[in-house]
């Protein structure tokens, strides 16, 4: 049977569950890691928040009658990995703040990615319940990236320089 | 000696490089994939100017005194290699370039991302030039990526449901 929408909803929804947990595991050695209390803050923070999106996740998969399972995610396992590198490479140094924030806009940017074709997937299936919760997601995503950004330009360069 | 900024800065400058290659041979494919003539035309114009992405970041290495070299960037390597898996699993299904552009937009976050940290980090480190290159480049990853959500809303996404 030819595959349809649905089929990549699922198979996207499956790789966002799992990327949620890889980010989940990731944060409070991020957090541990940042120089800065308020980057610091910004991890812990961000975690909390990852916490209900899982749930979230959880909740649309429930929606749509499927076990929630994550599926590997390359990506996402890259971008972590590019984040440990950065803690390796620049541990005690000064620019280490501007690096975790950058590796953190990264992992941002591809859950914007992901949740922005989500919902609009989720809308075009009728699946509005669902598209209202990845909605929710993808705003927190939006405005954790902004306040990455005004760290960055506020004080981890600044630092860094 | 203590890494500082301006380390941080070439690192991402070669992991950008390497992903802006790999970029530049995916796109053909993705081209050849895709359905619709609107698709196919958008990924091709990208290509072209991913060309001068790369030719701009030649030129940003020329300014820093710094040789042109790549760094295996897994980040882009896994977003691209869920694109593969998106042609092998959608293969002649309508959903495919619903699939296909949420793949697109998942390179085009990377690197909004990334040219995003490259020039808050070249104006800091006072490269005016690279800052103002590397920002051109910005400005047409955030237009591509619109492009694409444009092209999802009104034709891939329709299709495909």
């Amino acid at each position: 049977m030819e595959k349809n929408l649905s089929d990549l909803f699922v198979d996207a929804l499956r790789d966002i569950f799992y990327a949620e947990k890889q980010i989940l595991r990731a944060l409070p050695k991020m957090a541990r890691e940042a120089g800065s209390p308020e980057l610091k803050d910004a991890f812990e923070t961000h975690r909390d928040q990852t916490e209900t999106h899982v749930e979230r996740l959880q909740q649309v998969f429930e929606q749509i009658d499927k076990p929630a399972r994550g599926k590997t995610c390359e990506a996402i396992n890259g971008i972590i990995d590019e984040a440990k590198e950065v803690i390796d490479d620049f541990k005690g140094a000064e620019a280490l703040d501007a690096g975790l924030v950058a590796s953190a806009q990264a992992v941002e940017h591809y859950e914007i990615a992901r949740y922005g074709a989500l919902k609009a997937w989720a809308r075009r299936l009728g699946l509005d319940e669902a598209a209202e919760l990845l909605d929710r997601t993808l705003q927190e995503e939006i405005k954790t990236d902004q306040l990455l950004t005004d760290l960055a330009m506020h004080e981890a360069n600044r630092k860094a320089a």
